[in-house]
Formats: C-alpha cells, structure tokens, sequence
C-alpha cells in the first residue's frame, strides 16, 4: 500500500535518528520495528515499572506510543529541513493492555502542506494473540524550516 | 467549589493508595498533590529522561499525567467498592511542554452511575510562569463491584 | 464481514422504524440506506439549504449524518427493550463536503455491554468520485429497559 | 475578558454576514446572537423537526450550532482577507437537549497563525433553566488570502 511518496529520499534514517533523541522512548524501552513512507510501527516490551493498578500497561503509555508512531508516520512524509509536533490526539480504549508486548501502528489518513491526520492502533501481542486496545486518531503539525534537533520556544502551534 | 460529595468517606486514603500502585507513575516520578472530592492534582518533576527530541516533556507523558488526575479525580466520587478505567480521551496541545515542572488538574464535568466526563488541563511551570500545555475530556468507567487491586480481564468496556 | 451477531431477531425493522421517527433527519432529507448487524449506512442528497457559505455540505450536518449512523449501527446490536444514546464524538474533517450525495457509513469496533464503539466515515459522491470527507469515532451507550420511543428524562448519560 | 485583539476592525460585520451566507443555518432557523473578539454565541429555538426518536433536539444539530459559534469565535480573530474551515471536532453529549432553546457559545483557547483552538458548550435553556447539554473542543484553520465567499476547491486541509 505505497500511497505516499516521501520528499525527503533518506526518510527512514531521519525518522530513525529523530526517535533515537526521544529519551522518554528510551526510558520505556520503545523499539521503533517498522517505518515506510506514511506508516510507522513501535514496539514496547512488557516491564513491571509501565504498569498502573491492575498490572495492565498504563493507559498514558499506551498512547504515549500511539503518538510517536503516529508523529514518525507523519514525519516519514515530510521534507528534509522540518520537524513535527502534535496538535490534538483523540482515542478509544477498546480492551485492557495486557500481555508481552504492545505494537503501535499508525498510518498517514490525510496528508495536507502543514496538518496531517493519522490513524493509530495499539494491539496487545502474547501468546499467539493480539488483542485490540486503543484506536485513535492524531494530528500533526509540519513546521517547515524548523531543525528537528533544536528546541522550538514557544510556537502556540501544538507542542 | 465543592459541587460533589464523596460516597467513600476514605476517598483520599483510597485515592491515594491506588495511585501509589500505578508503577508507571512511580516510575517518572509523578506525585499527586492535591485531592478533593471530583478534583485531583498530579506534578511532574522535569527529568531529561521524560523529553521528547526537542527537549520538551514528551507529550505522551504530558497526556498521561491528565490521564492519571482525570482517573483519580472520577475515582474520588465511586463507591468504595468499585475500580476506574479511562474509556477515551481527546486532548490539545496548546504549547510545548518547558518548564521545571508539569502540573495536572482535572475535574469532574459530568457523574453518572457508570460513565465520567472530566476536563483535564496541564501547566507547565518555572520561573514565575505557568504556560497552558494541554486541555482535554476524559470519560472513565465506574466498575462497581471491582476492586481496585485485582487483575481485571477482559471487559470489552475499556481499559 | 458478518462479525456481529444481533440480539434483536428483528433489528433492521427496529433500527428503521427509529430512524424514520427522527424529524431532523427527516427534515434533511437523510434516508437509511443499508443496515446489518453492527453496521449502518445513511445517504443524503446535495440541497442548496444544507450548505455552507462556501457552497459545501455544512460541517454539522456532514457530522450529524455520520451520528446517525453510528448511533443505529450500535443500536442494530442491543437488545428489544433498550434505546440509544451519543456519549461522545470526535472527528476529523479531510476534505470539503462537496457532491451530489453524502454517504455516511459506521461500523461498530467494539460492542460491550453498556458502551460501544463506532468509526464512521462520510464520503462525497458525485460524477464517479468519492471523496473521504470525515472520519472519526462516535460511542454510544446502550439504555437497557428504556423504550426506544418514550422521553427519557435527564440521565446524566448522554444524549 | 477582553483577552483577543481582531485583525480586522470590522470584524462583527464580517463574521454576522459569513454566517447569514450559511444556508443550513438558515434551514434550522438558527440566530448569531453575540460576536465579541474570540467568542460567538448561536441561539435556537426548538422545533419538533430538529428533534430526534426520543423528543430531544438532535445530537447532530447540537454539535452543528457548537461547529457554527466555533467557527465565527475564530474567524472574529482572522484577518480580513481570509477564511475559515473546521479541521477536526471533539465534544461529549452531558445531558438531553431538552428545552425552548439551544445557546451554544464557544470562545477561543489559543489562538495561532494557522490553527485555532476552541472550547464550545451548549446549553438548553426554558423555564428558568439552563441545562449543560454539550462540552467540546474545536480545531480551525485560517486559510490566509482566500475570499469567505468564493468555492475553496479541495485543500487537503479541512473542510
């Protein structure tokens, strides 16, 4: 399903590297698996510190990880000299996040010169199952001409 | 603006002693500040582990803090034998997450028997300054006749 | 894709007979075109009293069709005595509603005993074209013992 | 709360005449009552042909006055060469709209260049009573340099 088609040739090593600077990400232990033009997926193993009162992933994680696959989804699509912020996400939890691991799936819905829409999925993978947990959606913000690496300041255009 | 009355005299010790078992929480070192009945507060201590690659708080973590005060603000209300699961939630975000701290506040909007509106918001605060980072709804779920320790399974009705 | 088994034997008479007691739909000139278990889809044809000021479908009826929708694609799955509720809707909007017809079409995701699910998406057709306008999910609760016909009063459960 | 400052010194004209081009608006018999910069209120009378199965108004049309007065509290903002689009919506039905009137009114949270932020309610209002019927929040867009008049062609951004 190659619906996009990226503007920067080296997308996957900028989404890559970008993600690698994401020292939350690291904290948790996040894996980013999969990236293609539009579409990204990470991966979070199953630790007793990600967990909230029933020893399910917390719900906060789980769409921690929804956002960044859907930012990095986003972000495969845009031009080389840019960075991304989220605007607004919205999901669903559908079943509690138990098992070995989590999987985020986000794919690009709608892609405009400066706003996108993506979908995003969280599946709860373990014994030869996967379980639906959050579906949602997310938008995010294409800041032209801004370096991915520095720290914005204040743009009142999302964070 | 005391609008809701407790149905668990012990709302606080319950409160508190359910957040105390959110490993996740404990893990970035979220702390809960303040709660009233339909009311609960959650500060974050900026970490350079809890940022994104611009250096702010990622905004998954930033979402989950609304999410954790959002749960515990409902929770405040429930009867004492009862547990809370988030349903959904839709959030903003209105400016990056910089400061020395993260503040979250949430209140209920709506009580039902089973379902909770709330509206949480987040600040990031430093110097003198609180910036608005996020606002949002959240809907949780009162399990009447859960408890809150046990692992729940499967309910089809959220996470 | 017949994932859903319905409770009610005589759903599709159920959920139309609703259908057709809803006056704003009526009045817009909404008509149901396709109901099976957990789906719904409603059709409605451009009228030059349904834009907006840019001569486009008006947003709310875009989104007040795919409620529709979604609210009797739910409401295809309850049981005999029960009627059906918006507790929530979030949408994206992708493109300008702009057609002869609008289609709306909602699945649900997740059917639990209270509260359900739906995405719904509302394409604009016309001269061989169909464009995705809005997608987004709606859930719906579910009035168990409540008649589908009767006013209901103030539940605190959505409306 | 004279918090905003218009662009456009005529901006309570531009927006009251945006919005009687709003034939759909018309159709429902909705009214502008209030401009102020950054805020709109939208009044409707009910009528048993904007009501749905159970007597209320319909959920759909709730959102569509909360979509309206959302999108004129941003575009009292804008300056005079442009226009306006609703990017994405998310609101929570709190209680059956119910009474002798709507009034939605939406202010805006945060104002960008290109993207605006929004809370709206609604609230059914007769017999002295004001019910809280709809909370929610509203994304537009500012499409710089377009007529509010002329037909936008598909953006890819909103609709």
């Amino acid at each position: 399903m190659q619906r996009f088609r990226p503007q920067n040739p080296d997308f996957e090593n900028t989404v890559r590297d970008s993600f690698s600077r994401q020292p939350f990400m690291m904290l948790v232990g996040a894996r980013m698996e999969r990236v293609a033009p539009g579409l990204c997926e990470i991966v979070l193993d199953h630790r007793e510190d990600l967990t909230q009162q029933h020893g399910f992933f917390h719900g906060g994680l789980v769409s921690s990880i929804a956002d960044s696959a859907a930012g990095y989804a986003a972000y495969s699509l845009y031009p080389e000299e840019s960075t991304v912020l989220t605007v607004d996400l919205k999901v669903n939890f559908l079943n509690p996040a138990e098992g070995a691991r989590l999987r985020a799936r986000s794919e690009v819905v709608q892609a405009g010169d400066i706003l996108y829409h993506l979908k995003a999925d969280v599946f709860a993978e373990g014994e030869g199952q996967s379980v639906h947990c959050l579906t949602g959606y997310f938008s995010m913000m294409c800041l032209h001409g801004r370096k991915d690496t520095v720290n914005l300041g204040r743009t009142g255009e999302g964070t």
